[in-house]
Order: C-alpha cells, then structure tokens, then sequence
C-alpha cells in the first residue's frame, strides 16, 4: 500500500493487483503498539486508513491474483489466475507471507478441527480449554497473551534450546501465569478423535517421547513468501525470500523490485515494510526516469 | 521517536537526549499526505501522536543537546552542552538534518505559501504551475526530473558559472523538455501577496536585474547533517553523511547506528526514516544481546 501511495505521487501510471489488503497485519490478534502515530490500534483500522488514503491517488486497483511475471526487454509482463496479462515497464512486489505449516501427522486432518494458524479467526473457539503455540518468536508469543484470556492453560513449544521472541513479549506472558514454556520439543504428531486431543513431542535433550493434552494447536512458526510468481527473474535465499539491494530495494532484475516480507530483510515490522515500499516506489520512479 | 518506540519496547533501558521533537518534520507547515495511516494529517498533530505514544513507553528523555561522543571498549560517553555525560552500551543517532536556506527577502516569509525545501512532500501542490528551483546540484536536478510530470515549466536557478549535477541528470532533466537553466544567477528576492507570484534575481555576468514570474520556488542547495558530535567514530561520505550498513544501520563503530536523515540513504522521507528507526532499535537489540 506505501508502495502505491508513493508511486501514484509521483504521477506514474499505476496499477496495484493484490487479492486483499493488509496481507499479515489483517492476521493479527492484538492491537498494535509499535506503528508510529498509533499507540494502540486495530489491525483492521490501520488497514482501512491505509487503504482509504490509497484510493485517494490516482491509482488503478485490480483485486486478482498475480501466477506468473516475465520481463523482455524492458518490458514485464503481469499474468494473473484468470489469464488476465498487464504490462509494466517496472513491478515492486510487495507480496508478503503466508504462515508455514509444520507438516507433521495430523495437522492437514485437524486443520479447522483444533488446528489454527489464526488466533484471531478460531481463538474464541477454545474457551476454557487447554492448547499449545508451536514456535518460539514474537508470533507464537503475542498468540500466548491474546489466547491467555480466552484458554485454560497454554504450553509454547519451541524447537530449539532459547526462545526468540523480545523481552517484552515474554515478560508479558510470564506475567499472564497462564504459558509453561518448553524448549528443545519437537514436535511429532498431533493426535485426536473428531477434534485434536493431544500432541505427541521429542524432548530433544533427553531424547524421550511425551505426550501433552490440549485442544489445540496454534502454528507460529514462521511464514513462507509469496514469491513463486517471480521465480526466474531473482535470486532466493533458503528462506525462498527475494535477495535485494537494500538501499533501493532492486532486485537482480533491473526494473524489479521486492518490498517488505517478501524480502531478505530480517526486521518484518509493519513500519519497516512500509518504509521500504516507499523507498522501492521511489527507486522505481528514479529507474523509469533513466529508460532509455 | 521510533527508535526510542521500538528500543524502549525490548525492555532496555532506554534515554533519548534531543533538543527537540520531530526534525525537518516539525518544519513542514503544509499538510503532509504521504505517511500511511494518514490521508491528510498536519505536521504538529503526527509528532504530538508519536511523542505521546513514545511517552507511554519506559524510556527517559532528557531534553538536551549532545556535542561529543567517545567510545572506551565496550561503553559509549554522550556529552551534552551543559556538560552531563551519559553512558550506554549502544547509541542510535537520529538527529536529522538541517535544509540550508537561501538567507534572501521573502524567503521566510512565503515558507509554505510557495516556497519550499521538499519537493517530494510540497511538489504535487504546484500542478500545472510554473516553478523555481534554486541549486545546481543532483538534488536541484532530480527535484526538476519530480516536477516534470507536475510543473508546467521550470526554472534552475545556479549562482555559478556551471553546473555541478552529474550529466546523467542534466541529460534528462534537458530530455524533459520543461526546463530552462540560467547560471550565473544570483537570487536577490522572493516576491508576492499572499502567495509567491515572482522571483527577482542578479545576471551575475551581465550585471542585470531580472524577474521570473513563478509560483514555487524549492529550495535545492544542500542539507547539513546534524553529526558533527560523532566525528572519529563514523566515516562520512563528501556531503557529511554518515556512512552505514543498509540491513542494520550499523555505522563503523560496532554498536553505534545511524538512522534517518543522518545517513547516507538517498531516500528521506518521514516513513523511511521511521522504518530505519524501527530497524536500527531492533539491531541494537540483537547487538546487546550477543555482547560478553
């Protein structure tokens, strides 16, 4: 949204496709903090704002679902689901992630039936009962203190010997008395009649089995980016994110650019993706303006 | 302020010494539409929400000017000018920068009623109008690339005998076809009723008085960083800006980071400089964290 904010400034012709607005902001559970000129408010209204003053520029949305990007030349072609193609002499893309799944026994069967990877969307759901986050970082915890008014009791399950979330996040959650932390668990099955009613986890320090009764099972461990439609003009990083030059955001193919999630980038804030849509959207503008 | 948001939140213990809230924000006396999350918001109104937001945070802010800074092993001193010295493991420097102005009649008086020293915030204000800018340098040349799509016709106004803009820029801004480039040029005043009507200037070869009906006059010749107190530490490029690693802000001195208008980003805008804030916060996090 930044992106097309600053594109359309600069009176190019601008196209936004984009299937919905928000990408992971819309996903989370508890208010935002941290969004300078906020400090406290709803995903959901940042998202309208933001989406509201967009609409405000010269700008042309299409809502539809990019598949494929070539370029030839210097021109990009734009193919979307539909087999729709738009051209483009330059493409920010500003494609975010989707949660990524844990791929154990269970978790496709469950899906819906105990399993989430929405707090926010099935959360209510479990009311009094017991669950477990799977994953250590900001994401797993943050799922910890919005679930920490709702469930009875909460295991966080970490992979690895240290938890990654901030200090803050897991002060808060201590504090909230409700989350036993577990690290070095990996987790093997999750196990169940019609509804989820246990997970089955390594220690692996001790190398022992065990077992934990819970309800359900939040999946926070980390995101995939949306960036299969752009294999063949970049380069990748094991993590399937866009290698890009961090002052302009450009990626190995001229005219190509990679803004916030989608990108190599270590710090996903809301306030990082939107300033590095903007610097994209300018360093767009500056390679259009050098064309020959 | 964001750095402060984002560093007070990882539970740190956090001092901010500033003489001032908001920089080259608190300058900008006309509306400002590109920061998202807000459509149409007024300078003063943004700052007061982010220095609000920023005061709910368990930071400690000492309204104070800092003139030096020395680095002993591992622990930075911060000296201010009444002589107080803090220290701390790692330092954020975000102290912006100052536009230079023309120090010519008018120039004060018509700041934001024509007169400008942003382009990117200010341009899309002068449509179909005819413009001034002053300077002859890169940013007198891509602040005329940015109002070629905007301007009717444009004026560069160079007080010597050449111009200092690469050829790459004087190339396209000549391509544009919309400006006129008169070196030799000393701007003597900036005229009007209630809004910038003309400017007069000195023919410094021919010895002549000229006008030039316009009504915007950008401002273009040059910022100076506020870091001078950090000399020693920091390598700097020709124009004084702080030299920086773009992933984490870091400048040459582990645990000491730059982020804003400071540094050598091309890109200043109020969100960019909130994302770098945001990133070099977190990266002084993760340098904290990994300290003996």
């Amino acid at each position: 949204m930044t992106a097309g904010i600053y594109a359309s400034r600069q009176s190019l012709d601008v196209l936004m496709v984009t299937k919905t607005f928000g990408g992971n902001m819309a996903k989370k559970v508890i208010p935002i903090r941290n969004y300078p000129g906020f400090g406290n408010v709803k995903a959901g209204d940042l998202i309208k704002r933001m989406k509201k003053q967009l609409e405000k520029q010269k700008i042309k949305i299409e809502i539809n679902e990019v598949v494929n990007i070539k370029k030839s030349k210097d021109l990009f072609s734009v193919y979307t689901t539909d087999k729709k193609v738009f051209e483009a002499k330059s493409v920010v893309v500003a494609s975010g992630s989707d949660p990524r799944p844990l791929e154990v026994p269970g978790e496709k069967k469950f899906l819906g039936k105990g399993v989430s990877y929405c707090a926010l969307c099935d959360g209510p759901l479990f009311g009094g009962k017991d669950i477990a986050i799977i994953g250590g970082g900001n994401a797993a915890f943050e799922t910890a203190l919005f679930m920490g008014n709702i469930a009875k009791k909460i295991y966080i399950l970490e992979y690895g010997p240290t938890i990654k979330a901030d200090s803050e996040n897991q002060l808060l959650v201590e504090k909230g008395g409700k989350t036993t932390i577990i690290t070095q668990a990996k987790l093997e099955k999750i196990e169940g009649g019609r509804f989820v009613n246990s997970i089955a986890y390594e220690d692996r320090e001790n190398r022992e089995n065990k077992n934990l009764k819970v309800e359900g099972v939040f999946v926070e461990i980390g995101y995939q980016p949306t960036t299969s439609f752009v294999k063949g003009l970049v380069d990748f990083n094991e993590n399937d994110e866009i290698i890009v030059d961090f002052e302009t955001y450009q990626t190995k193919s001229p005219g190509l650019f990679a803004a916030g999630d989608v990108n190599i980038g270590k710090f996903k804030q809301i306030v990082t993706a939107c300033g590095e849509g903007a610097k994209a959207a300018l360093a767009a503008f500056d390679y259009l303006q050098r064309l020959p």
